[in-house]
């Protein structure tokens, strides 16, 4: 089968102009097939704060109600996804931006309302291989935002990593495919103090012992469970590691 | 020649949400193969003004600043790019949202600054139909936003009655091309205070008389010009009409 890489970027490249275009040129140079998924990073929560709308929260979390999912729509398909694609084209990777409504490539459903109310917020629940095989198929590299929509024409804004989890799940029965989470981070660290204690490779085995030990952050948890999530659905292999070393032999392995 | 249909809506359809659902149904119901291509419309300078981005304006033109560039990136490619495209989604159309970036799809070349600098506004270089072909042949409308690239990642604002133009100048080679311009008016009027007064046909010598005349208003001559543009590259007719009138017989005729 023809290798795939799924690489998703959050906010901490998003928010660093020069960490992106950094991270850009390295991902253009990627000769595998390759899909990218963006998450949103500070812009959406800084335009909201400059256009007056005031942030609703519940237990931590933004509330994403009618005016936020408007902000949210266009700063993250429409603002970051065209300046990513933009600046691979220059790096001459030919890219098409997509939401989870283009090509009907993801459909969400709304979280349900109880017992919290989160607003347009979307779980994943079909991924259409189809739309990412037109684009592979012609060379093209996916760019794609955590907006979907719900084929009832309402759009929903969606967690990041589980589209790209998603995404390459669908894509696993067609591809030898990898899923790579980039962040802040080298990767899974034993001591959470010591970017140098990247564990190499993580089964479910030493999982459930970290668990045990009290060694994962709450951070880590919810990537880590998404990881194995991918595996079973037939990934095969997921990576977690810096943005910064996308080309470079690092980070943590799941498989 | 398989028939295609580029058609182009404005902000006026664009601000009232009831008249673009209804454009968007009637839209869906149309069987030939088809692009959709949008302007803008009030609600990026709605955005503008609630960020405090103040409008920089010469000769009653707007400069695309820096700061307005990312507002109308957002709110264009974004924000309306994907509420038409869940819309049409609804319809049973089968869309994808597209910047010129988006598979390398338009080329843009900004505007010399003298004698004035609009900032960061493009004309149209280069359509690529390859990039529209892909779309096409798998019956996926392709919803065409105004904002392009130079190839060298800078992103560009540019007219949207010019984009639609040349994509179906573009087109014409391989397909029987139609352009359809969508306003708020019935069609070219002969008596601009009459709605009634809609001239069925304009071929060359009709619209030199009509200026020779002073029949042609100040708005509807760029209009006019674009499409005996796209007429001399190929176009095989251009239809200038109602956006409420979308699938009836209607409007001026331009060949």
């Amino acid at each position: 089968m023809e290798k795939l890489k799924v690489i998703k970027i959050g906010g901490n490249v998003i928010d660093n102009p020069s960490a992106l275009e950094d991270f850009l040129r390295d991902f253009a140079t990627i000769s595998d097939a390759k899909i990218l998924v963006h998450g949103g990073g500070a812009i959406a929560s800084r335009t909201l704060e400059k256009m007056g709308i005031e942030p609703k929260m519940i237990e931590g979390r933004r509330i994403t109600d009618a005016d936020t999912l408007q902000v949210v729509t266009a700063v993250y398909a429409g603002l970051i996804n065209k300046t990513i694609v933009a600046t691979l084209q220059k790096y001459g990777c030919n890219a098409a931006g997509l939401s989870g409504a283009d090509c009907n490539a993801i459909v969400s459903r709304k979280r349900a309302a109880t017992p919290v109310d989160y607003g347009f917020v979307g779980d994943v629940e079909t991924v259409n291989p189809g739309a990412f095989d037109l684009f592979l198929s012609s060379g093209i590299t996916a760019v794609v935002c955590a907006i979907n929509h719900d084929g009832h024409g309402q759009l929903l804004n969606t967690n990041a990593d589980t589209v790209a989890a998603a995404i390459a799940a669908a894509m696993s029965g067609s591809y030898d495919t990898e899923l790579v989470l980039c962040f802040e981070k080298e990767g899974v660290l034993m001591d959470k103090d010591n970017d140098k204690s990247v564990i190499p490779t993580i089964d479910k085995a030493l999982f459930e012992r970290l668990k045990r030990e009290g060694r994962v952050s709450a951070g880590m948890l919810p990537k880590l469970k998404n990881a194995f999530d991918a595996i079973d659905a037939g990934v095969e292999r997921v990576i977690i590691k810096s943005s910064g070393k996308l080309t470079l032999e690092s980070g943590t392995t799941i498989q």
